[in-house]
């Protein structure tokens, strides 16, 4: 092997002299925990509440698997086998006997460390690349890279805390055969996997640092920091996911993948869910990294941008601390996660203390056992915790913030939150869904995004893997609260096309917490059609609560067929307008997703007024959307083609227009009133809505006329619809009235 | 109108000579609250809790009521619509102002009470009966006149309190033109809704009786307590329901309505979700009864039945209180409900003060401001309260405890709950669905039961009533997880049929806990063929939880086509079999509900058990069926010509033997394992079983074998089926090897 394909001399200098200085004067722990940090703990234990807790929690689970035996199971399974789920929880374990030898100082840890590590250290030389096949990277314990890096980072960790207990022979003998080949392997026998700007590189770029911190390898710490110079790899290659593993100019490393993929607003292109997963990598070693080098001012990094990014991360949570699903997401995980306890501690410890932060650790019931562990349990104990305030805010998306984003409007403590999303591809975990959005209830979902179609870890389903249904359906447009047209997804479904395009933000403004309004626009989905879709988030007299006004805007050099979906959760109540239901069901199209929506009924609006009402975890809500005579309303259930029960029978109502160049769909969502089978009272279970009216609709300008059942008073959003300038005067006349307003838009009441 | 025609002689006389006595003797408040009372509440105000936060809470919202000031609409709406909401919430708040006029002295309550009353009073003289005519019995305020007899029940209980604050001659206008009217409007003139054994005649005779109590008019308590004598009614006529108003020989009243659809045990027959509704006007109307008239004894009648019901009541409930929606029932209600707090109040004051009650009273979080209130508030001040304990237990149904019932078998603190249904018809709230059943892990729903096809009180799911699915789906017998036979109902689905048999319990015995063991037997469902049914809740070695086993045997003197089955919940997994799934959906029948069933796929077994796994709620099920080969396997799923969405879009599995004289159904449903969305860990996804096998089946004897996949031992559940004596000994050989037992079934560990 050639190292000087892969080192630049200078480093390889650098390297040597750095090794000659501080290879040998390494203190340990010191990745994690510190000796002054171990000490400090020590004295403090039994007298800090949430600290002990978790000690005794992971006490007694790492007892109990010490009185279990050690197994090393020769690798066979994918996620949700015996030997993959095994070999994860040993390095679980042994990360957590690492922490406990070092705070308790109890040997027995520190021994079944070492007799776990001599297990894997005698078996690793000669396996093989694992038997399943189906990874673009393979591991060797594990089916992928992947989850090699994971094993490797823990493990680094549980080096560390007995690397003084072990001895200098010892040391070798893992380092030779176990430390130093697994992280070869992981990354200069894998480059297509470690050399990339990906959540999979970020794991590869931390176990390699990591294991190179403990080591004092510097040549495993610039290859963590900088990846791999000359990887032989071609540009355009893909990996299983369909995500390219080389572009042209690509950087790599751990410092890379930190500039690229964070926004300097601290969004993660890929989305909540996996940026939950990336935060581990990203944040343990960044704290081995400040400790053992603290010259390398890693949480300086691009303006603070991780640290800053777990307060985004939290951002994008529901009321229930779990995240917006977007992009391939599986929907249930949340600010309770294990990367998010490590997430929450050290963006306390390391950042500026923010109380905030407390509130969260103590949702989570438990902190690190380690230094940042301490400085949470220590700042509960002190009574600084306070509320994590979630706000309305917007979220730029990509490396210099340039390339649209996410925004997210709430109204009243998170009782209503919008969810809107005119961002980048995402990578290869993205959706083809530009403009679309969701919507909350406190905790529940009423307007949803289908996440993934994947069964995480599950073995049964298709090895825990990404379903086919995750391409075919979950990452389709019409899969999503969006705009399809000609039942072709955005960018045809092409991940080499929409990674190269992105929505623009309009306007955002939430200074008014009654009217907040995010408008964006997209050009490049469709070539030859815009679509620009302004969301807003109006509480106004005669309305219970804040509903959700939709203007979608499109518009065209050609006629198409626009479908334009609600995906709604709940039980039909009552619609305005009359509806069939099929004998036999059949599927609503053939392609882009449209194969696994059985169409459940048409309808044909009545008025110009089109409603919906449904029933939902005991709320009403009513969705009115302006229709034409010649709209389809399309009631669909998701579940066709799907021989295998991957999918979820949920159902979606799409409002479809045919022929049209340009139109505008104006839709109101609201929740109303509630209902409990305990009780069995039934309280405001009709819309409040009596009507909404396209009134202009103009290439300068849009105004909707709304017009509440209680009201006197009716109320009209205008928007000008190619300046956005905040100073720029308006002056139109509707009706023979004239309005007059400054900024991209005017809410007003009028009578 | 002539007297004699419905009170006989002697009662008249006796009328006569209590009025003279007892009719101006009696003392105000007397029905739930006395003088006494009211004392002993003012002494401990400020000082009982839970009584405190309740006045506190009906305070305010009394009080805000007042505010809004009074309404009385002309009717003109269903359930759901405003005349209806409002006239119910006025009998509410009336109800309540009452009992705060006493408690809290202040006239402002009792003022609003007599405006109210007299607005009433001004409009019920002209009042015609309801605009709305779906109903068998229309009333006046309401569409129909059992919300009349609502209004009635909690308007006596109001009238009470402000008795003494009317002058003698406002007393005489509210009852010359209000009270008494009302009543006679109610009973006498609609006797088809007031002279039966039905819930609606319950809450009539109490609203009669109660008057009756305030106004010491003893013509209408006798009325109460035994009905009208001659009501001319014709035998066979039958209500909106279908069900019967009147049959040979029936009884009516008050006391009647005690005595036949009460078993000995407590058990009322429509099934808990109606008892829950009964109990309010059965408890309160007793309690009045009770304080006035204590010679009465209506608390020791029939042996104490009426506290005693509570207890079975509570009992029929899930780990959250959510009763057990056997017949017609609407799931989500539970003991959490106004009527049960009514009826744990007056079960633990007039009862034994059963300290397991009071924490019952804890969880409802409120209290009856009366003086049974008071006596659970002094309780759980005191200390009392203990947990209430649910037991396995079995209920006989019908009046004298002899037509059946319903069993329930429970595992370590309902952790698994079994509910098994071999009772009566349950007159016309009943299902078509002898020995079905259905199956809960703590208050999670595995197997379902559909319950009714309604949305109590939402007004626009078909004006709150009864729709149409509830006859074409919810109460056909394939809506249940029991035995179809030729895809028709058990009696044909006609209730003239049905209410004429109920099933046998075989054998019941819970006495182990780690091997319950319920039996029964149907012999009338279809004619001709006898259906046997033993269900076990069995925790033994090899399985993580106690698992279902469930031997349904079926023996006919024709060929038949049976169908079982299995409606799960949750996302498929896993099948041990193959299976297709349509391109189109198709109905799987076309009458008998088949004809609401999607038919969504279908499987051939592959060996001699077919098994299915599915996730719900994060734990793993697997139900294990033993097949032959010409078993069809029909994965179903809810909602085929449900024009108007009134369907959830739940699955199942159905398991078909066509072509089929005498043949044994051997399943086993399997909980293990589970799964988080937060830390993505999957354990224990697989079915511990490894075989069942039916060993022997013959008229005498059935035993299954049980072999897990963990376990060198094997287990093995015989049956003797045809002498349930407990003291008969019974030897047999299977495959050579004897097997000596006493009663009718034994579990044996073999090797």
């Amino acid at each position: 092997m050639n190292m000087t394909k892969y080192i630049p001399v200078l480093q390889s200098l650098l390297f040597v002299l750095l090794l000659s200085f501080s290879g040998h004067a390494q203190e340990h722990p010191s990745l994690i925990l510190t000796k002054a940090g171990v000490e400090k703990i020590r004295a403090e234990l039994g007298n800090i509440p949430i600290f002990d807790a978790t000690l005794e929690k992971v006490k007694a689970e790492v007892d109990a698997e010490i009185a279990l035996g050690i197994d090393t199971p020769l690798p066979k399974d994918y996620s949700g086998g015996y030997t993959h789920e095994r070999h994860k929880r040993n390095f679980f374990i042994l990360q957590k006997a690492g922490v406990l030898y070092q705070i308790l100082n109890d040997e027995k840890y520190a021994l079944y460390i070492k007799d776990m590590l001599f297990q894997y250290e005698g078996m690793y030389k000669d396996l093989p690349v694992h038997p399943q096949t189906r990874s673009y990277a393979r591991g060797k314990l594990f089916w992928q890279c992947l989850n090699d890096s994971n094993w490797l980072v823990y493990v680094s960790q549980a080096y560390d805390c007995v690397y003084d207990y072990l001895s200098k022979k010892e040391r070798k003998q893992l380092e030779k055969n176990l430390f130093r080949p697994f992280a070869d392997y992981i990354s200069i026998e894998n480059p297509q996997f470690y050399n990339r700007v990906h959540n999979h590189s970020t794991w590869g770029n931390a176990a390699v640092g990591m294991i190179g911190l403990v080591m004092g390898d510097e040549e495993l710490i610039q290859r963590a920091l900088y990846g791999i110079e000359d990887d032989g790899l071609p540009i355009g290659a893909k990996d299983n996911d369909g995500g390219f593993i080389k572009v042209e100019g690509q950087k790599a490393g751990f410092l890379a993948n930190i500039d690229e993929p964070f926004s300097p607003d601290g969004y993660y292109t890929e989305g909540p869910y996996y940026q939950r997963y990336a935060m581990y990598p990203f944040l343990i070693f960044a704290e081995a990294l400040h400790n053992v080098r603290p010259q390398q001012k890693i949480f300086e990094h691009k303006d603070g941008v991780l640290l800053k990014s777990v307060n985004t991360l939290l951002s994008l949570s529901d009321a229930d601390g779990e995240f917006f699903p977007l992009n391939d997401a599986q929907k249930g995980m949340s600010y309770h996660s294990r990367e998010l306890v490590t997430a929450v501690d050290i963006a306390y410890h390391y950042g500026n203390h923010n109380p905030q932060l407390l509130s969260i650790a103590e949702e989570q019931g438990q902190v690190l056992l380690d230094d940042s562990g301490l400085a949470v349990a220590l700042g509960i104990r002190e009574g600084k915790s306070e509320d994590f305030q979630k706000k309305s805010i917007k979220l730029s998306d990509g490396a210099n913030g340039d390339q649209g984003g996410v925004a997210i409007l709430r109204y009243g403590n998170e009782a209503m939150t919008l969810v809107y999303k005119y961002a980048a591809q995402g990578l290869s975990h993205g959706h083809y869904d530009k403009l679309s959005f969701s919507l909350y209830e406190k905790g529940t979902e009423i307007l949803q995004d289908y996440g993934l179609a994947r069964f995480v870890n599950i073995e049964q389903k298709g090895g825990g893997n990404y379903l086919k249904e995750n391409t075919t359906w979950a990452k389709q447009t019409i899969a999503h609260n969006t705009l399809v047209q000609n039942e072709t997804s955005h960018f045809e479904g092409k991940y080499e096309v929409g990674s190269q395009h992105h929505s623009e933000l309009y306007f955002f403004d939430a200074s008014n917490p009654e009217v907040q309004v995010v408008s964006a626009k997209e050009q490049n989905a469709y070539p030859g059609t815009e679509m620009h879709r302004t969301m807003a988030l109006i509480k106004t007299d005669g309305f219970e609560k804040p509903f959700v006004l939709d203007i979608l805007r499109v518009g065209s050099n050609a006629a198409n067929q626009y479908d334009l979906p609600f995906y709604f959760k709940g039980q039909v109540m009552q619609t305005n307008f009359d509806f069939t239901t099929p004998k036999s069901l059949e599927p609503l199209g053939s392609d882009n997703g449209y194969q696994h929506l059985w169409s459940e009924g048409l309808g044909q609006p009545k008025g110009d007024n089109s409603q919906l009402s449904w029933l939902e975890n005991g709320r009403f809500y009513t969705l009115t959307t302006a229709t034409n005579n010649d709209d389809e309303l399309h009631f669909v259930r998701i579940g066709a083609n799907d021989p295998e029960f991957n999918l979820r029978r949920d159902a979606g109502l799409i409002i479809r227009r045919k022929n049209t160049k340009n139109t505008t769909f104006v839709s109101i969502l609201e929740s109303h009133g509630h209902y409990s089978p305990v009780s069995e009272f039934s309280v405001n279970a009709n819309s409040s809505i009596s009507k909404i009216e396209l009134m202009l609709d103009t290439k300068e300008y849009t105004a909707v006329l709304i017009d509440a059942k209680s009201n006197t008073e009716q109320t009209l959003l205008i928007l000008a619809n190619e300046n956005k300038n905040v100073n720029k005067e308006h002056i139109i006349e509707i009706k023979g009235k004239e309005y007059r307003w400054t900024g991209p838009y005017q809410f007003i009441k009028i009578n």
